[in-house]
């Protein structure tokens, strides 16, 4: 087998074999496959696609390219869930404890931000003490014993993914949805994952900008969890603007908790509700999504989610306190409450408009190990379909310099637009 | 400018500016721009194509990514004529001194032999004393004090091209027409041609396997030749069968030699003055095709054409005495003659299969560099379209060897097919 008839075979429009993908994959992470071959590999891709079973096999040999974790012997199912990435998406953090309080066990390993989106890891760091280093014995033994993991990589999971990424980074073959499906599932699976939620965000803040695309990718990823022997459940949910009310690590971290109180923005509640449904299913503690739904309901009414993040916190080094008392979380010198310019209905809240916004305020990175501010970000008041008033509080700054906090007053103002006549909200879900 | 967005219009089938496509191939050559960038830009190109605008900007940019030669002080009009390759092709050795016997002055660099084609440099070595390293200075004296000059290439004309195509071997992007056509036509306009008389090979033994794609082509050829300012004609002339009868080294340098006292095959003849009438036309010798065709006829009917070719061995350092007395070229040990299996018409002799026998008797290389047997190869005594008797001479090998002998008969014997019909003779020329 040769790699530039692999490259010839895709050129041509013929499907390749599982043999085929696994050299080609093996051979790339061996460096014995150069750059330049995967390159022309990858654009041959891109334009000439590949059917669900060529994509499977590439995100198996992906997921095998390096170690993988074993969770069978710690738990019955190892579920897990994958967001693609939005602004003010803090439902892990709300999401898993409730799922771990109705008896799921459930351990993941989640990113950090880059852009204009934030990441899980930098959010939970803002309790102080928090640990997202485990290693992979201390993994298995806190999702044993507790119930409950949410931490870093420790392991060299899907190395062909990393080397692959950063190749299509450099030659304009990252918008490819089998290249993009393999890359996502192929981490899921490398960290053992048997049943994945996949949380598709749609829209202006989000990588898939229009619902078509979005559905592409959600078919693709659920084409390849069937192939894959995984079961997986693909949803679809909007990210025209950001979820919630928080935008900023430590913001975000608090409305996580608070809604774990019962106390969270009617959208950040809903789609938590929803996602924890469909994890209860897919792990077989609920026999539908209305029972998983009322199971997580109340697993927030009676307390039994929050002492599970506070088990969570305490487990990974984290100061619980601040669960208890959340005015202990760093707050911004300077806080300032935006006013609406005029009288009307919200029609829009771009969500990459602010998420920018908040990173340019510092709360994001621009690349991988810049340091970040956890104090910094925005309260979104007001949001798309709410009536409002001139004068009416709009949305909070949160920012640690006074220039930076001015424009963060012109970005969010300019993501905000306004309409005469009633609009409707955004929905949730789309499918 | 970035590469990568250079990469991602093309993957997006936008057009490319002038300025684009500099940028991109100055960084290539430079080391700025990696291998990975140009392999997917390559597959881009193949996949999505380039406009004529946009080939000729790249075959420019290609032709001034290194030395350039200028031939404007040395003649009137700098004529060149280039062969996309074949098998007993030896044109260019009895065209060259036909056209400049009748007055246009001819300077050519002409490359080895690779694979299954032979080269023009390979042929004329087989005259002892023969040098085809001339250095620039050499080369412009010589088109200038004696009009004809047949060499190897001595400057490091479009490197570019050079390096494109060693990616483009490994990545699977050769057969691409804008890729081909800017390689070639990127060398002559560095060599400093004015007028461009290409030879475009049809059929089984040649690159372009069927009429439509060599006219897609030759079409694209010209279209660079018009917009860069060049002079160009495109012939389509057939690579079905073997030019000539002689395929090998010393053999064709025989047939080359022999067509200038009037003695060779048919179509042979044919094509030489068919090449040399468009060259004195181009070149303003001629007035017309006819007119060409008859000047090149009468430089071989009173001589001038032979004494031409004379004058270059002389002045390149090689024996004379060879021209005059063909009996002087070495002979390879066993020449045999093979009979006829049947009698009937023949109705192919796949030039491929020929060019590949000849190689394997080696008269051939694999690769750059390998040596080659210049005694080695065959006369192919009855072509498409003559009728033959059962054990009447068909082909003659000439072989150094016993067991390559024994395997030249069963691989020429191969390349043959009969016909009990009346069947055509081949055209020469499509177009």
């Amino acid at each position: 087998m040769r790699a530039v008839d692999i490259i010839i075979q895709k050129r041509d429009k013929r499907e390749l074999s599982r043999e085929e993908i696994e050299f080609f994959i093996h051979g790339f992470v061996a460096g014995q496959i150069p750059d330049y071959q995967a390159a022309a590999f990858a654009m041959a891709v891109l334009l000439n696609g590949m059917t669900p079973a060529e994509t499977t096999a590439l995100t198996l040999a992906m997921a095998h390219s390096g170690q993988t974790l074993d969770l069978s012997q710690v738990v019955d199912i190892a579920v897990d869930k994958h967001s693609s990435g939005g602004v003010g998406d803090k439902t892990s953090i709300s999401v898993m404890p409730m799922v771990a309080a109705c008896g799921l066990p459930v351990g993941k390993m989640s990113g950090r931000g880059l852009g204009f989106t934030g990441g899980t890891l930098d959010k939970l760091e803002s309790v102080p003490g928090y640990r997202c280093d485990l290693t992979t014995e201390e993994f298995k033994k806190q999702l044993k014993e507790k119930g409950i993991v949410l931490t870093g990589q420790s392991l060299d999971l899907a190395p062909a993914d990393g080397k692959l990424y950063a190749l299509r980074d450099v030659t304009g073959t990252v918008p490819s949805m089998p290249l993009i499906a393999s890359s996502i599932m192929s981490k899921k699976i490398a960290a053992g994952a048997q049943a994945i939620v996949l949380d598709v965000k749609v829209g202006l803040g989000a990588f898939m900008q229009t619902l078509e695309e979005a559905r592409v990718l959600a078919d693709l990823m659920m084409d390849i969890g069937r192939l894959a022997g995984r079961k997986t459940v693909a949803l679809l949910s909007d990210m025209n603007q950001p979820l919630g009310s928080a935008v900023g690590n430590a913001l975000e971290m608090v409305e996580a908790i608070e809604l774990l109180r019962g106390r969270a923005p009617r959208d950040y509640y809903e789609h938590c509700l929803h996602v924890a449904a469909h994890l209860l299913v897919l792990g077989g503690r609920a026999k539908n999504l209305q029972e998983g739904r009322e199971m997580a309901q109340r697993s927030i009414e009676d307390g039994g989610a929050l002492e599970k993040l506070r088990v969570l916190i305490q487990a990974q080094g984290g100061d619980v306190a601040y669960i208890d008392d959340i005015g202990r979380f760093e707050r911004a010198k300077f806080i300032e409450t935006v006013k609406s310019p005029r009288s009307g209905f919200v029609s829009q809240v771009h969500a990459r408009l602010v998420g920018e916004a908040a990173a340019a305020l510092g709360a994001g990175r621009a690349k991988k190990g810049d340091p970040i501010d956890r104090a910094v970000g925005f309260l979104i008041h007001k949001k798309v379909g709410d009536k409002v008033e001139a004068g009416e509080p709009l949305f909070e700054i949160h920012a640690n310099d006074e220039k930076k906090l001015a424009e963060a007053r012109t970005n969010v103002l300019s993501a905000y637009r306004f309409s005469d006549e009633f609009v409707p909200p955004l929905p949730l879900f789309y499918g």
